[in-house]
């Protein structure tokens, strides 16, 4: 027996609740019982998202959802601002120059989060750009960008702020309507606590103005349909039923715990992955601007970062994630979002360590629990028990 | 308690197995643990298609890989054909439209299978077709076009035959490479019994060669990306990862069962269909080229339909389809596709006897039952039991 466990940064692991939720018998999208869970899910989303407007759901990965908002806003030669800090941050522009936008490339460390200077810089010597994309939590780098800085750029300019919420929304505090975000994405395998397959998305009044003279060419994510359609409680095309059985269920969970207590959380897993990483002697890769939802740190000198993060996976039964692109082998990132608590946060430590001895790191074994423990410990009543 | 039963055409039924195979614990997808459910289902799926070549699996309704179809193949203002006899041969050409192509519409009656005659002659009179795109079943009025006779068109020509086979595929006999059907598209939650949100599309090396030169723009759907990731036993996006490791399940029942049985129990739960209701008295909407996958009656004189439907779903329980756009409320559709099986298609039968008497249209109650099970005990051993 090997028991297994999910700390990547998605797909994260679903609650047993949502699990069973969607092993009931399969029932038919155009009816009333299922009219009422799309209906819930739709109003607990924008709970999350934390706006008044539509979330729209759609059945697709998160990439699907980022495709949609550039071909439901804009028009070939349409001039964009992309903010390429990682991996997502590069896709905003690629699915921009798909469509025939123009880009304008900001270009960031791996690692550190966007200078809002650089980008007021950009816009004010291109006032043509319509819209800067970016990434509230670059899963690639762990990185979080300051995205109320970048809404107080675009909102008095006829320029939307897009972002790529993926690994944010439910994660951290990032309050669509109070901030001023135009468009913000997410995916369900992330804080969403579901398998892979759906993607969301919202608008705001001023994002939707702009869905009304796009000519970009689109037909499966359409959003003006799939805006009407949610007024009559349904989607334009069959949706994924039973992940969508399973997110009501999950939003059912995120509000029970209540949003303010899943952003602390989220903050204490993220400070405690921090903080046994530093005790370890490990270098993180963003300490300066740390995303919420997973913790990126270097491999130490002279241990293979592939075969660290596959004997992990392999032997100790935990997953977790290498590095991409340029930072392959020679990153791990923890992730600490979704149906995660303390003791996830604890056998991450602890598979860190008995992996760093058996690959000759000298550490002194229990030490990263230690600064683990002493920040979760904050989770509970601060009473000692009789 | 009121137990409910779905004959609807998609969502179908989901099989015990394949529910239990969804609901452990969520894997991550770039591991050997999902590759291998991964790469194991894309060869359970050419078995499926009836094809040597690679079937991709995209994370979308089935919607969403005809999209895929026409962005991956063609360039703004190539002209294709679009047999419109129904409400998904309506939506080829409305998808190609969006992309700005050319579309030579070819009209059928609903109810009606296109004649392979009118096909050849808009072929004749505009040799610059670059694609015919058809439906194997169209699901809105139940008729099942003749693939094999379009494909001789197609297949000396600088053409495509590009096929919905939503439908159809692991419904009815519809071999692709055999006829040489250069594009074949299906969805999970139809014969594949599965929950929706998955869209499968296969490519014959003729429609590979378009890729080449296609112009459209797309990214989410991106055929020759999906390719390359096929051959490292992954997808270019995060996969819908529970629906994959239910299509596996799904995919070794229908190994198990045989392709061929799987074929001729669609036809004999059609036949079953078609004769119980004929045996009522009732009309059908395609007696001439009825699909295997549902089977459309005429809701008599003096019902109304909507409310037809709506009594056997939540006073009976039992759930079929009503009609779409102009066969709105005029015709009801007893799908039979994917985990059904003989007591499935009594129910069925049964429920609309109890509601035609309900709704006050004399039948004679058991009729349309005793048609069913004459043909349905084909589907048994021959011999009388001792």
């Amino acid at each position: 027996m090997k028991k297994k466990y999910l700390l990547a940064p998605g797909p994260t692991p679903v609650p047993e609740r949502t699990l069973l939720a969607m092993s009931g018998p399969m029932i038919h999208h155009r009816t009333p019982q299922f009219s009422e869970i799309f209906a819930e899910s739709c109003e607990l989303l924008k709970d999350v998202f934390q706006t008044k407007n539509d979330v729209m759901i759609l059945s697709a990965s998160g990439t699907g959802a980022m495709e949609a908002s550039i071909t439901n806003l804009f028009s070939p030669g349409d001039e964009v601002l992309a903010i390429n800090g990682g991996k997502f941050g590069e896709r905003w522009g690629q699915i921009s120059e798909a469509y025939g936008l123009t880009v304008h490339w900001v270009k960031v460390e791996w690692g550190d989060a966007v200078k809002p200077a650089a980008v007021k810089e950009a816009l004010d010597a291109n006032p043509n750009i319509k819209a800067v994309l970016a990434q509230a939590s670059e899963t690639s780098t762990t990185v979080q960008h300051p995205i109320e800085e970048l809404a107080q750029l675009t909102k008095d300019r006829d320029c939307l702020l897009i972002v790529d919420g993926i690994t944010a929304v439910g994660v951290a505090d990032v309050p669509m309507d109070k901030w001023g975000v135009d468009v913000m994405v997410s995916g369900s395998q992330k804080a969403f606590m579901l398998p892979s397959g759906l993607a969301f998305i919202s608008l705001s009044d001023k994002a939707w103005a702009f869905a009304e003279t796009s000519k970009c060419p689109k037909y499966y994510f359409n959003l003006k349909k799939e805006k009407k359609n949610i007024a009559k409680q349904t989607t334009a095309y069959t949706p994924a039923v039973s992940l969508i059985i399973g997110l009501r269920e999950s939003l059912l969970m995120i509000k029970e715990e209540g949003l303010d207590n899943v952003f602390a959380r989220h903050a204490r897993l993220a400070e405690a992955a921090r903080n046994s990483m530093t005790a370890l002697g490990l270098t993180l890769l963003a300490p300066e601007n740390p995303s919420f939802a997973t913790t990126g740190v270097y491999v130490p000198e002279g241990v293979n970062g592939g075969a660290f993060v596959k004997y992990m996976r392999d032997e100790l039964g935990v997953t977790m994630a290498g590095g991409q692109d340029h930072l392959k082998g020679k990153i791990f990132r923890i992730a600490h979002l979704g149906y995660i608590d303390t003791f996830d946060m604890i056998t991450a430590v602890a598979a860190i360590e008995m992996a760093l001895t058996k690959f000759g790191h000298s550490i002194e074994a229990g030490k990263g629990v230690a600064a683990a423990q002493a920040v979760l410990i904050k989770g509970y009543k601060s009473a000692t028990p009789a």
